[in-house]
């Protein structure tokens, strides 16, 4: 079960909201997906994920595959129950950790060909594979192995590598049609920042057809103008009426610009890894909680925020946990980031719906500047 | 604001419940006491500790002296607001750090000259000293500084602690009864292994009147057994009519068998540090999670447990966890640990009340021989 509606569109500009409904509960975009690596996301229950106000979480394939592995992982009918979230879950392929983790890994027309990073033992991850855990996970979107293109990658490495992509997706296609569960799969642009690869890239996913296409190799080392450039440049080309998901993005200006293109859908580890490095975001910017000018300050991270962080606790408690490297503080500065992250993206669903969203923009960058 | 009422009796041995009840709220005895060093029980927060059961928790005066340090609670009148705990809390004097970290300690009659483990600056903590300090943290049981007797002492090194802690003690309820906060002080017995001067120290200290009374320098490496007959020799003659406090023990067979001596009130790091070193508790004894023969183990850490881990986790999932060293890991196995502890001491006053507490025993340690 998948569907996705667009509800409302910007007049102004490309933002939409939408509603995605999968077999594990409704989605609201724009939305921000938490990311949970290893079956957790970092020091955080799912019942805390909730009150953040998350509704659908991300798993890596590529971890999980390796640690606890599937014969585990299917003991529990799927990632859901194992790891005691309701919700829905976003699957990635397993493509990017080993795009990432390249040393320990070789590509061929069939797959990945890898070295485990826990115990070096050998493995192949093929579109096929990869489907098949996502399948173990009972993920509700399933990603394509895709070949993610390093930066800067010139244009035959960007369109070798994007043709691997296509192959790779009707592999995929193909499997998922064979097992269809109740996950939705989802196609995968790349072409590095070569615009008419990008273009490329698409239109032959759009052949295969996709219930939903991401676009993926942003975010990997380029200026940030240049990823803003083929972001806006992409996304509004990718079909309207289906969810667009922007991998591995980004910052809160990241977003904010990003559904102003379009896009519906993001995933970033930025919240939960900088709050476990005591990056803390207000609607004034970000601070770091170590600061010795927060050692007297009894006021909570962000006034006016509601999470169970600044309604509960100081900015000289969260920099003492913090300075002592008790556990608590991890979680404490993680529900706080979660939380901010998705209540902007609720506050940009509000601006969208209540046709504004220029406006909304505006206030949240002049806030910024006044921080 | 402090009492303390025996409620119910056993008859056939020694064990009683009671209330205390102080400025911040009631506390039922037998009662076991999280110890939250710095601030925080670590990785859990303060509405999981009620949700455990826990009634009263530790803070440590030696660690939040030096970190954050008193100037900073201070701004918050104490530590309960600090760290977001409204219930009663019991500090240390720091007498038992200093012991414990003895090559950064030098005793005088003055007190403890050290140095702090943190950055070496030099410090005195005096008997009046440690009151000022679990002043400022609003404690509302407040011990006497101590000088803690290690394993084996001979009777001359014994006597001399238990005398220097006398005259300490007598510094501090001066101090005490000067500045009278809302906190009862209670008075520390020492004297090693050796039962006369146990007895020395008893009486002393009952001369000095507290409204309460502790036992110190147990579980400081004596065998088990030791530990035991000195604890069945001492406790029943601590005050009947005021709360007895064992500090530092001990094991769930320890509290079974130190309340069948009259004790009131326990504290111990075992649950929580236990538990992030992967030892869980459960009613057939000790498991380690870690333990390649829980992988595939759907079930609950102990079934018929309802902590919010055994609830909603199993076995396989804890594992995995913890040899991934999510920091998911060590909340989840704390709160299993100390709802074992907490909900071990409602059994316990359970029994009491129903003048039952030798069949409890009994059933307590068949359960765990069927494990």
């Amino acid at each position: 079960m998948f569907s996705f509606n667009v509800i409302s569109q910007s007049q102004d500009c490309l933002a939409r909201t939408g509603v995605i409904e999968t077999t594990h509960g409704k989605i609201e975009t724009p939305i921000f997906m938490p990311v949970g690596t290893l079956g957790s996301v970092k020091s955080v229950t799912p019942e805390e994920l909730l009150a953040c106000g998350a509704q659908i979480i991300l798993g890596n394939t590529y971890h999980l595959y390796l640690r606890p592995g599937c014969d585990i992982i299917d003991l529990f009918s799927g990632l859901h129950r194992f790891m005691h979230w309701q919700g829905p879950i976003l699957t990635d392929s397993g493509g990017f950790q080993l795009f990432s983790l390249a040393k320990l890994a070789k590509i061929t027309e069939e797959g990945y060909a890898f070295q485990s990073h826990l115990d070096g033992s050998s493995h192949l991850l093929s579109p096929e594979k990869s489907m098949e855990v996502q399948f173990c996970l009972d993920s509700d979107i399933i990603m394509c192995l895709d070949q993610c293109t390093r930066y800067p990658a010139d244009r035959d490495e960007a369109l070798k590598a994007l043709e691997l992509t296509t192959r790779w997706a009707r592999r995929c296609k193909t499997v998922w049609e064979k097992n269809k569960t109740g996950g939705a799969l989802f196609g995968i642009v790349q072409g590095g920042m070569h615009k008419e690869l990008r273009k490329k890239s698409l239109a032959d996913l759009m052949e295969i057809e996709f219930p939903g296409y991401a676009v993926g190799g942003l975010s990997v080392g380029e200026p940030k103008d240049l990823m803003r450039e083929m972001s806006a440049w992409t996304i509004p080309r990718l079909p309207e009426h289906l969810p667009r998901y922007i991998m591995g993005v980004g910052t809160p200006e990241d977003i904010v610009e990003l559904v102003g293109m379009g896009a519906d859908m993001f995933d970033c580890v930025i919240p939960t890894r900088n709050a476990r490095n005591g990056q803390l975001f207000t609607h004034a910017g970000t601070i770091n909680i170590c600061n010795s000018r927060f050692k007297y300050d009894t006021n909570p991270v962000d006034s006016g925020c509601t999470c169970y962080t600044c309604m509960n606790y100081s900015r000289a408690y969260l920099r003492h946990l913090y300075q002592a490297r008790e556990l608590l503080a991890y979680r404490l500065n993680t529900l706080h980031n979660l939380h901010y992250y998705l209540d902007l993206a609720k506050q940009i669903r509000a601006a969208i719906q209540g046709d504004r969203y220029e406006t909304f923009k505006r206030e949240f960058y002049d806030k910024r500047q006044s921080g």
